[in-house]
Formats: C-alpha cells, structure tokens, sequence
C-alpha cells in the first residue's frame, strides 16, 4: 500500500567528530522516502531547486520511489548546515536557508490521490493540515514536527494533532509540548490533544510507544501498556543526521505494508523504525540508506530482538 | 544461595518535588538487601551508631535479612542528606556526615564464611578490597562505585575492578571509567579492566548489560550482544533514593537464587533489577520496599515483558 509522504528534500552540510560533508542529499522527505521504500512503495512531495538535478532523482528512483510529485522551480534548493562536534545527540544548526521552501505549496498529482498512507514530516502545521485536507480518505496518518512550531505555532499545530494516528516526536519535544516533563504524563496530554498513538523517540536509548483511548480499526484489541524499543549500541556514530525520519520511515513503511494495523503489528514497526535509524548513522547522510538489502535489515531486526527479549 | 552484602547503612533527608523526609532509613546496603530479599537470603556487613535500634535493624530482620554482621559503635550513623528539586535524574548532595562510617573496618562473621555470592556496594575501594580478599571462595562477585572513587583514588578501584564479575554503574560513571563518550566503547574499555560483564544503569530509560569475551561458569554457550531491559514509565517518581541499590539487589538476588548462571538467567536478572528499581522510587526511601509481596514483583515483571518484547 502506498505512502504518501510530504516534506523537505533538501542539501546538508554536516560536520561530526567523524568527518564533514559539504553538500550531501538531506530533507527528511528524503530520509523518510529511502527508509520506507524497503517496504512498501513511496509517492513524495516537495518542492527543489535547479541544483536538484537527475543524479540527486535517482538516488530516489533507483528505490522505485515515485518522484513526479517533486516540483522543480527556480533557484536553489532547501540547504541546512549543522555541527555535532559538541553534542552527537543534538545538532547545532550553522544556517538555514529555506530557497525555494520559502514559498512552497504542495501540489498533489492525481496519480498519487489513491494513496492510503500519508506522513507529515518536520514543515509548517499549515502546509501539513493543507495536505491532510486534501488527502481526506487516507487510511492512516502520521506526523512530526519540531520545537519552532510547538512554541511559535501553536494554534496551527493544534489543530494537524487532531488529525493523527501517530505523532512521532523526540522526548524534549514531548515534554515541550504537553508542558510537563515527566514523559508519561506529558505522553497522556499529548495524547489528549488528539493523536491515537504517540511515539517517543530517545535517540540512543531507543523509542517508547504510548496509546490513547481511542483503538485502531482492525487491530485486536486495545493496547493500553507502553512499548519499549530498543537502539542498538554502536561503535561509532557517524552522523546523526535523519535518524529520526529514517525511523518514521521504517515505523510507517512497516505498517503500510501489512494487511491490518495489529497490536503485534505496531511493536514490531517500533523495531523496524529503530532499525532503520541504526542504519542511518552508520555513514554521512543518505549514504547508508542508499544501497540496503533486505537481508541487512532482517538480520538486524533479529539482533534488535536478540538484545530486547528474554529467549 | 546467601549473599554477603558490604555497604552502608545510614539515615537519609531527602526532599523531591512530591515531598520531603527528614530521617528515612536508608544507605546502599539497606536498599540493596531489601530488594535482594525478596529473592534469596542476604547477609549484611555495616556499621551504624546508637541512633540505629530495634525499630530500624526489624525493618531488615522482618524480611529475613541476616543483621549480625551490622557492627553497633559508639556515636551516630552515616548521615546524607539531598535534594532532587531540580532534576529528578541527580540527587544534590546537601550534606553528607560519614560519622562512624568514618573508621568502618569490615568484620565478617563465623556465621557469613559460607556465603557464595557477594556484592561490593558502592564504599571506599580499599574496603571493598579487603572484604573480597577475606572471601575468596565465593562464586560471583558483583560491584558499584562512584565518581568520587573513580576519579580520585583509581589505583585501589582498578584492583577491585579485576576481581569483579558483575560492575553495575550509571552512564555517567561508565563514561567517566572509561575516558570515553560513546557508551558502546566505553564499556569495552571497562571490561578490559576486570569485570566479565558490565551493567550500565540508564535511569528512566533502562539499563543495558554488556559483556566481555570471558564467559560465565554454568553458562549456555556465550554471550557477546548487549542486552538491553527496560525501565517501566511512572507517572510520577516519588523518591529516586536507592534506585541503583535496587536495581542491583533484584538483579543478584535473581541470580544468586538460580541453581546457574546462564544467559537468560542474566537477561531476566536485568529484568528484575528493572522491577526493584521501579518499586523503590514509588515511595520515600525504603517505605515500598518493605512490604512488597511476591505476587506483584511477579505481576510487574510480567509488565516489563508486554512493555518490552514483541510477542
């Protein structure tokens, strides 16, 4: 089943205590899209400038992601620079400059109206709700967002939550949003304020899962206990960058691609989100995600597994 | 299997967000037996003052916690006083008199000589060295330790640390051990040290056991990938006092009540750890810890799996 997903496709510059990259292909659409396509298929929309040219497309379509939803006009593309040489869990943004993001209104192709997943990434809540509001028979919807909307942007945001299945944000975002930071108690507000689930990404220490009252159509039976996923341990992280969107993507590529959303099928998502984020920061950028095989990735659920369960 | 326990007893004041005491029984030893307790038999090797009676030796003696080796000296006992106000993840340290902690030489009974397991609470390194040379039959022998001993007095912690089977810190003590940010290296670098495995306390987001290429005696085959338990989301975290003890004292209390150690004796001793830690922050100090009944240590374990494991 078709994801749509909608958000930034963009240029990085990066520098790690492992290196730097002065132009490396970023946006979390793109992180996202890459993940997800190991899964099901991926319809993007966003918007790029001419320097967005057919090697940066391929690396898209090379994973049989459906790009015809990327509008190229004039000018430069989305770029973000940012530094993790003093904090690998949090990037210090250098510069940002938006280009041709500026003035973008995503246009859906008919080709992509029958889609049946559809993911907000990081952008205005006004672009998100316009999006989700054109997309009104999707099946499921899940959604990001970042500290600049929570507190500049409420309203807007207020209302994109109500139309969640699955807000996936970081613990300081949570706690930012509910105003409270205790992480359950923050979880149920942010829970009130719509979403069925909400997903809480901790970085190294991996993800939790919380439900809300309300049950998912065709699951078998609610859930009402968190569920905790585990990160692995690596060595080396080589570049943070996109780990939380290369998650999304893992997460909501899982689900798109099973018949019904079970409880059993949403934990084991969990595990593939952070499967997908493990890969990620092994390399600069896209680097990782660009050429994974399947084999990879079940070899790496079973090792998420075998860290994580009892027998 | 009885284990000897080394470590203090002491009377806490602690004041958190939920509250304050201004004389709970607590200390490293006290934490740790009563939570070990619930598992196995626990000897304890302390010393404490005249403020120590009846009323605070039956809160242990009730829990069938063997207290002779609980040296009664002239003076008053270990006192330490704290605040969590700020941040719920690290106690401040108001005030801390070591009384007649002060000249603690550990004394072991006639009666404790046949103990096979034996945890080195978190004391001076030299004593623990002293009471793990007067036992050198024991079978395993788990240790904690702290910042203080680590960065001041290295030379004594790193012979402790080469007699250890079991080290259990925090993050923090980890990184610092070790010289080193990235959890995964570090904890290969303090298992170069000494210990065959490492436990490395992650507060509210777990704790995870890595492992050295020695294996266990009784072992089914070895172990090489970390494992990872959770910690149980609480709405709200009275007291964090004694988490660490607790989590040490369910986890070898587990393993000390199991005929061997094999893999997933270890891994559902983690899982144990989890259980103890998450009971004793429900309350003041030891106030939860005290009454806890069989039935909802195993009830929580039970929770610890839906909240972790994927089937």
């Amino acid at each position: 089943m078709a994801i749509l997903v909608v958000g930034s496709v963009a240029f990085d510059a990066i520098e790690t205590p492992s290196g730097r990259r002065d132009r490396c292909l970023g946006g979390a659409a793109t992180y996202f899209s890459l993940a997800a396509s190991n899964f099901t298929s991926v319809r993007v929309i966003g918007v790029v400038g001419e320097d967005f040219g057919p090697e940066e497309e391929s690396v898209l379509t090379r994973r049989q992601i459906d790009t015809r939803g990327i509008e190229h006009v004039p000018g430069k593309s989305f770029f973000w620079s940012g530094s993790y040489m003093k904090n690998l869990n949090e990037a210090q943004t250098l510069n940002t400059e938006l280009n041709v993001f500026q003035s973008f209104s995503p246009k859906i192709p008919p080709e992509y109206q029958d889609s049946e997943y559809l993911f907000l990434a990081n952008i205005d809540p006004l672009l998100q709700e316009d999006v989700r509001r054109k997309m009104p028979r999707v099946k499921m919807v899940c959604g990001d967002t970042m500290n600049y909307w929570i507190k500049d942007h409420a309203d807007n945001l207020a209302r994109v939550l109500k139309g969640l299945d699955v807000l996936l944000i970081n613990d300081g975002e949570a706690k930012m949003l509910a105003k409270d930071n205790n992480l359950l108690s923050a979880a149920q507000k942010v829970l009130d304020m719509g979403p069925k689930a909400l997903v809480v990404k901790h970085g190294e220490y991996g993800a939790t899962a919380f439900f809300g009252s309300h049950s998912f159509s065709g699951g078998d039976g609610a859930v009402t206990v968190p569920f905790r996923a585990p990160a692995l341990p690596l060595a080396e992280v080589v570049d943070p960058t996109g780990a939380g969107d290369s998650f999304a993507g893992g997460f909501f590529g899982y689900i798109a691609s099973q018949p019904a959303l079970t409880p059993a099928v949403f934990r084991r998502a969990m595990f593939y989100g952070g499967v997908m984020g493990s890969f990620a920061v092994e390399r600069f950028g896209t680097e990782r995600l660009q050429n994974l095989q399947p084999k990879e990735i079940e070899e790496r659920f079973a090792l998420f597994r075998q860290l994580s369960h009892l027998d």
